[in-house]
């Protein structure tokens, strides 16, 4: 127990320099974190992208510094590192990030870690007939439980049959509030028998009872129930004062003299180093012996650079008709083009029949792992976390739909997938109020604004076929976040639309000479533009499809200054018209919820036709 | 059975008419919705908010055909309101919206109705002392079931032993995309007695063994689950065809065929009118012995106008001091400084300690319904749905809190808040990267964003004390949703800042004749901007306090041309720039993900320094 003592001085020690953090659960998790790394992960010393290892999740992110300190243990972080724990310009931050050393994925928004678990295991299955058979272990804790992306995710893995999965309940009952009995009192042992898991239960002191639930060998996934004790061994033991707060100079003075630690800052003792030396040295060799069998796995980065050397494939193949589409019909189209798909995982939170994601993959189920479609389930939170995982392990690209509405459900983890800027995209369709008749509830009015506030996250909204094939070949091959955003209705082919030019964001459809003024519009709005210039031809109108705000601020000045001319412009989007003022003079859209209706019915009672906005536009030029 | 066919047909006929909706799950309710209306439900004829009603719920809001055909069979619809079904200028949309008749919570987006159903339960159990004993009847999908609020909810209300309220499981094990095998195994009963649940079981079509379950006392939550088959009686029964898509004219003759129902559209037997004219006269009788009883229950609208009659309450009472305070800490003074408080219902996401919302009332709980405080755990989304229950009950005013960026997992339910234009108000603190330590997981960027592009919704970032009271006052007495953002971190007490003048959304806080420039910033930042005027002597420099975006656009022009004159504007928040544009000329903020690290440390970081920003100042001006 000392050396595992020891770790838990050395956690205090870091949380009480920062004078910030969370000493509690470190303390109560040291024991079993020590079992399982000395004992049961596999994972090289000199590589922490080995595709040999075992993943390791820290769900209740919160409790890091118990993961730093193994992280400086195994060598992948050095002393210094500790000692600038949550510091600008350090690689120990509050929670963890998966830039840094030995972290698989971002987390501390609790629950995350959980779908991020799924994910990895679900990668992991996928590879195993190439000899692959590692584990992920994911800790979570109270909050992670109880968050419903928790509970989604537990319910996927199930019916799953994830056996590659381990999780272990960090059950101390205590929240940051206090005892968990002021929000929960579940029979959480009887939950998981529900879902269908193989339960075990140990106390978290007990190295002999974590080695023998670690040791079980199951055909499903496995939860560990640890019965631990926050703030184990210091003066706030089993209070919620041991959550969040560092345990003042006097109370880590006094672990250090329970613990029998010589009183010294960040002391690690010659007995903890050379266990871990010698640790080392054993995971060398079983990392040369398992890299003896030569087992090749591509990375998805490897399919991307392959990509790339195809410059947008659908140049060939792709020809336009004159029968209007929905974008979203014209986007599975094209998916479905693609020659090669091995390195795509797709699914949707039970509205394929929508958002037409599947592409003629086999579902990805419990007796199927050689599938490539997820059926998620009504669950957009934990999908849009589980292809966080999926794209952190690094071996295939995962792409998911649903309404554009609902990615709200799972912003979250959109969120963090962004943070962490992995490769996948996301399928959102139904993209504003010509949803229709599933009315206001259903229709997006802010969320495409929320979207493109969101860094790294590059969004697309094509107007047409042509544009639809440029922005699925952007999604395959630019690295990071991706977010297409499609129609329900149909659209017309729009002249002089253009894959190539779609790539600089923004591009001129329809360019005049001395312009009285520019229409900028992005996806089903851009055929208005065509209407609008039509009725007001006393007027020289250029049209701009403004296909990603995100793409367009990646150009050059100059190009830039071309699209955006000194003259009135006038943007257009049947959605919010936030933000929309960075380019625009004068905005036209949707500033209140929708309304539920047959889509026409509901442009027109927007005055989203040509007749209202060509009106608003002579009124605004009036001024 | 024939008035229960009826009912069936009339729903086919409505989404057929309108081409349009979602006849499954209506086919299969009909029998249950028809017990329940005809033996167990209190309501109104002529009033549908009688205070004495009992709550129906439909989470699973595309089976609304079914809620509409009883409204109209109850009185609160007509036959024109049916016929109108799904379209524009309708009372009868796509998915129940609260603003028509007999509609309690919009419902649409799956889970939602379970936490509004939880919030009902909530606010009844606090008037029973009244002589209220009212219940929630609340029917669900497996959709519902699925998505992480569903689960949330079904936890908080076993917690606080919720015996007041109904939960129906539209058990038809079918989604749009097939059987509900395909995402999910688990054990639903065994679920529901983990949690804490009184289970009954019923067939959908076995009406005495739903009277039997309805019958059932129990002293906590009751779960029915209700064994029906989607599409019941028609050509697509059992499937998931018969989810979301009109039986189509010879399915729906069919319909009308196996059930002996005349093939006129819209048919209504005498027999089923004359059953519901008897049962309205019955739900007379009821309403007026019950309110012969003459007990009176204040309206939250009540009390609203007596509060607004106070004009800004902390006028006398708040005295600025002379140290530095963090904006959350002010708001929960000015909250505890409140004299009569029995209208307000507080709570928050387990972060208390925190977000301060804990104002010396009692914990709301099992054992004491007379409590002020809820504590709904690590829940966010179902803790923002609930409290749109309260607020949709119309007698309480409920608040929560939890950090800025993690209302994300909550959104869901605040834009139906919003699109609900619900009195409620949130309290969101750590509004930046001045959270500090906890690092980018946790800073909100674009968060405020999307507050701010949601309609209906009033964000405040008040810059002091003085604001703050500003902010409370509005978000007490102010119809519609609220969101107060509020700092970690410390900020001085501006020089004029005002209470009066904030209510304007944006004011001088220094204002100097012919300026150079006008800095706009709001909350912690606008210290800042006082710094920068003292650096960049040498320029006319005007301070704006920019308060609340939505404020100021209910100004009139003049008053904002005012503050917006033709000189150069710059606006500095620490958050993302996105959408400020619509007021600003240059934009100082932070449009990356953050970082951990000592608050200062990381505005320094993203040179939100004075030094840094007067020198961006300067090389703006320049350009």
């Amino acid at each position: 127990m000392d050396d595992i003592n020891n770790i838990r001085t050395l956690c205090a020690d870091m949380v009480q320099k920062a004078r910030s953090g969370h000493p509690g659960a470190p303390l109560g998790l040291a024991p079993f974190v020590y079992t399982l790394y000395t004992e049961f992960i596999n994972f090289d010393p000199d590589d922490e992208k080995w595709i040999g290892r075992d993943i390791f999740l820290l769900s209740n992110g919160h409790a890091c510094a118990l993961q730093y300190a193994m992280n400086y243990l195994i060598g992948y972080l050095n002393m210094e590192d500790l000692m600038s724990f949550r510091q600008v310009g350090g690689r120990t931050p509050g929670h963890p990030e998966r830039k840094y050393p030995g972290i698989e994925s971002s987390t501390g928004p609790l629950g995350q870690g959980l779908a991020n678990a799924v994910g990895f295991a679900i990668s992991l299955k996928k590879l195993r007939h190439l000899g692959l058979s590692n584990r992920v272990y994911c800790i979570f804790g109270d909050g992670c439980y109880q968050e419903g992306i928790g509970q989604e995710s537990f319910s996927l893995a199930a019916n799953l049959k994830l056996d590659n999965i381990v999780f272990i309940y960090d059950f101390n009952k205590t929240t940051i509030d206090g005892p968990t009995s002021l929000s929960m009192n579940e029979n959480v042992i009887q939950r998981f028998l529900s879902l269908g898991f193989e339960v075990e239960l140990a106390n978290g002191d007990d190295l002999d009872g974590i080695r023998k639930a670690l040791n079980k060998k199951v055909t499903k996934p496995m939860v560990i129930i640890l019965e631990t004790v926050i703030g184990r061994g210091s003066i706030v033991e089993g209070s919620c004062k041991a959550h969040g707060s560092p345990l003042g100079e006097d109370g880590v003075r006094k672990l250090k003299e329970k613990f029998g630690i010589p009183e010294v800052d960040f002391y690690v003792s010659p007995s903890l180093l050379e266990k871990f030396r010698s640790l080392k040295e054993k995971k060398r060799k079983i990392r040369d012996e398992w890299n003896r069998k030569g087992i090749k796995v591509p990375t998805i980065q490897e399919h991307l650079e392959e990509l790339k050397k195809i410059d947008t494939p659908y140049k060939s193949i792709y020809k336009p008709e004159g029968t209007q589409k929905a974008t979203r019909k014209h986007f599975s189209e094209a998916l479905k083009d693609l020659k090669e798909t091995s390195y795509l995982i797709g699914g949707a939170a039970d509205l394929q029949s929508s958002v037409l994601t599947k592409i003629g993959k086999e579902d990805l189920n419990a007796e199927n792992y050689s599938g490539g479609y997820i059926n998620f389930g009504i669950r957009e939170h934990s999908m849009c976390g589980i292809i966080n995982g999926i794209a952190s392990h690094g071996y295939f690209l995962p792409y998911t739909g649903t309404f554009l509405n609902f990615i709200s459900y799972g912003f979250p983890s959109v969120r963090i997938g962004c943070m962490d800027n992995l490769n996948l995209f996301y399928v959102l369709t139904h993209d504003s109020i010509g949803l229709g008749e599933d009315g206001p509830t259903h229709q997006p009015i802010e969320v495409l604004a929320t979207l493109r506030a969101t860094p790294n996250l590059l969004t697309m909204r094509p107007c047409d076929g042509t544009e639809v094939r440029a922005s699925l070949y952007l999604a395959l091959i630019r690295e990071g976040p991706k977010a297409v955003i499609l129609s329900r209705q149909n659209v017309p082919e729009i002249p002089h639309s253009s894959m190539e030019k779609a790539k600089k964001g923004a591009y001129y459809l329809l360019e005049v000479e001395n312009p009285d003024l520019i229409l900028l519009a992005t996806g089903s709005e851009v055929q208005l533009c065509y209407e609008v210039a039509k009725t007001l031809s006393e007027l020289k109108i250029s049209i701009v499809s403004f296909f990603s705000w995100e793409l367009f601020e990646e150009q050059e000045e100059e190009y830039k200054r071309c699209i955006l001319k000194d003259v009135p412009k006038i943007s257009i989007e049947a959605l919010s018209t936030f933000g929309w003022s960075k380019y625009s003079d004068f905005q036209i859209g949707v500033d209140t919820f929708g309304m539920s209706g047959p889509w026409k019915d509901v442009y027109n009672h927007f005055g989203l036709n040509c007749k209202e906005i060509s009106r608003k536009i002579v009124d605004f030029l009036n001024k």
